[in-house]
């Protein structure tokens, strides 16, 4: 039989990533390629309690179909906290709970993108969210990423240049992977340039309460009055990602289609996740829980910056600090082939980073960097990995 | 802000049956309009006990991400079980777990459509599906249904004129909602007949292991040597379908696709309730509960028919029998509007019932019947449903 894909999948493929990741099984391989909370991040004794009650006491509701726009305690909770703590949505807004947020930015793309249009998007971003947007036919032109952002010229060039944009793709705090947050300066004149090109703003915030250093910026969403930007949330970073619970707040009539689409892809998100997190936000201290990550995550940090600086930086590797989040972007000196670096990393030394240039629009551009990842390893792997990376890269740089 | 939808979604809207749920929501209207199991049919204490255990064994797995692939013992049970129990699926064949069958239907038509490329699908079919195709720019070509399911003339004829056609999408077994079951000479046919067009077959299997009666037919899929067939399975008919877990078992090469579209969905399917299916189908006697579930329905389904025969036919409704699933197909002497009976029916009758013409390829065309379901109310909802159903069809008819 001959198959005839779409012209949307033809072409793709399981991310570069992927390919680093099967060696990454390895049980001699040190990852440092990952993206996975730390294992001790879980609030393990609570789900178990929540689990129980709800088995014993709504075994039904959690058994049974649900409503496509989700569990309405869950809405209700989320919507009030995120109108309360982050001061984001409006009257004139809903929300939709999706199966992680990448359901959210999938269905935004497959209720705006006619095959061809563009999704402009930070250069490097999150290559999950890349492939989703390939996958409906999205056409993406990159923005490149600076200290504080986006370049918001090159960001005008792109809006002008390209009258199909249908939206710009940002994931605004402690960016996957540069670790790059927006100011709140270029947030302002991102959202003007949105509204005046009637371009939405998918607004992607996994990381957002996970900042253990510095002042927190205000999301682009708090500006929203005209109904320009979609907010996307999820739960994989503060909870659990094995749940698959995300959510969507933006515009009626963009949720509306949303949630028609969603109907058509799994119904509904599946209930006994919504109800955990909702009960977990409504009857434990949320709050006191992200103190207790962002803890566990400035300890991971600051021990992975110091052996970047023992073991990266004597050989030319350069990288910006981090204020939160779960990743570190390195480069190398000029003239690195990244790719065949990363292989060699984690082949020959058994240890596995991610080629910085997965996370391109064009994965055959050249890049200097990898991302390195500190939730996921323990301290005791950090430190091996890190002196395997170090040596290695000694010996590469020389 | 001028919202500039996809050209796929643009005139998508929430299909009339939720308009019909919308009215059923209200307390005083009995609803024969659903598609939920049963609440008796939930096996709550297994759910409770294996959850229990789970997140007392493998809290980390059941929070941690997994891989887009789903949980490899469910795979694994699941890959030994269709083969061993219903001849599906071989060497050449991968199973990939999804959130539901919908899912599973949903990245078939993204690998595989371009828009305006046909889908063939049965005249009348389930509504979710036929908007999860339509989402994706499919053009839905209809072959009636008759009482040995599709005509296979018509679809002989519809594969001629239609040389963009991606596939056949059927659900032989108790379809929804005709009820019918297709003839294993007809499912010989059709399978010879895609292998002949090379257009794949999804054959979608929520209700096969709901038969009460008669004869099992085996699956389409038991004749494929030549990577044709999709076969989608779900638990959501015969464990839960709040849990989202269905399964895909077809050609490696399809699968493949569909797995990196489905990693740029929702990255993998909710890890727990992957867990409790696997833990249900191995720690419990699956085929005990299957039983339980078919006494059921047998119950209810034989209930309704009497029910149908007091009420309906004396007024000259019609339908066929069935010998399994969750719904009857009922026809209306010639002449009825449907969409405006079943308006009248819940808001004047205070009974919800499904119009036809909700899962026709146009949902303008005249359509005489209406979808009961006898799975969802109680004997005693189900009586009253009836007899105000009966009472209001003999003043119509009149």
């Amino acid at each position: 039989m001959q198959y005839r894909f779409s012209d949307n999948v033809v072409s793709l493929n399981p991310s570069a990533i992927r390919e680093i990741l099967k060696y990454a099984s390895d049980p001699e391989v040190v990852s440092l390629s990952a993206g996975n909370p730390a294992p001790e991040a879980f609030p393990v004794d609570a789900v178990r309690e929540i689990t129980a009650r709800l088995m014993a006491e709504h075994p039904i509701d959690a058994l049974q179909y649900s409503t496509t726009e989700g569990y309405t305690p869950l809405r209700t909770r989320l919507t009030a906290y995120m109108k309360d703590k982050h001061q984001v949505g409006t009257e004139d807004d809903d929300i939709l709970i999706t199966a992680g947020a990448q359901q959210a930015l999938e269905l935004a793309a497959k209720a705006l993108i006619n095959r061809g249009d563009a999704v402009i998007c930070e250069a490097p971003s999150f290559v999950g969210s890349l492939n989703s947007f390939r996958s409906i036919g999205a056409r993406l032109v990159g923005v490149p990423v600076e200290a504080d952002g986006m370049n918001i010229e090159a960001l005008e060039r792109a809006l002008k240049e390209n009258p199909n944009a249908k939206f710009i793709y940002t994931i605004p705090n402690f960016q996957n992977p540069s670790g790059v947050t927006m100011s709140w300066e270029k947030r302002r004149r991102l959202y003007e340039l949105a509204k005046q090109y009637g371009v939405i703003v998918a607004e992607d915030n996994p990381y957002g309460e996970l900042r253990f250093e510095g002042e927190n910026v205000p999301a682009i969403k708090t500006l929203d009055r005209d109904g320009v930007v979609l907010y996307v949330g999820s739960f994989s970073k503060v909870l659990s990602p094995g749940l698959r619970v995300g959510y969507a707040i933006g515009p009626k009539e963009l949720l509306k289609k949303m949630t028609v689409c969603k109907q058509g892809e799994d119904v509904h998100t599946a209930i006994l996740p919504q109800m955990i997190c909702d009960e977990f936000m409504g009857g434990y201290d949320f709050e006191k829980h992200l103190e207790h990550l962002r803890a566990i995550y400035r300890h991971k940090a600051g021990l992975m910056l110091s052996l970047i600086d023992r073991h990266l930086v004597p050989a030319g590797v350069t990288y910006d600090p981090v204020q939160g989040g779960l990743f570190v972007w390195c480069r190398l000196p000029d003239g690195a082939d990244m790719p065949r670096f990363c292989q060699e990393a984690v082949k020959v030394h058994k240890v596995a980073v991610v080629p910085g240039n997965a996370f391109l629009t064009d994965e055959k551009e050249p890049c200097q960097a990898f991302r390195l990842n500190y939730s996921t390893p323990t301290d005791e792997e950090m430190e091996v990995g890190m002196e395997r990376l170090g040596r290695f890269v000694a010996e590469y740089c020389r």
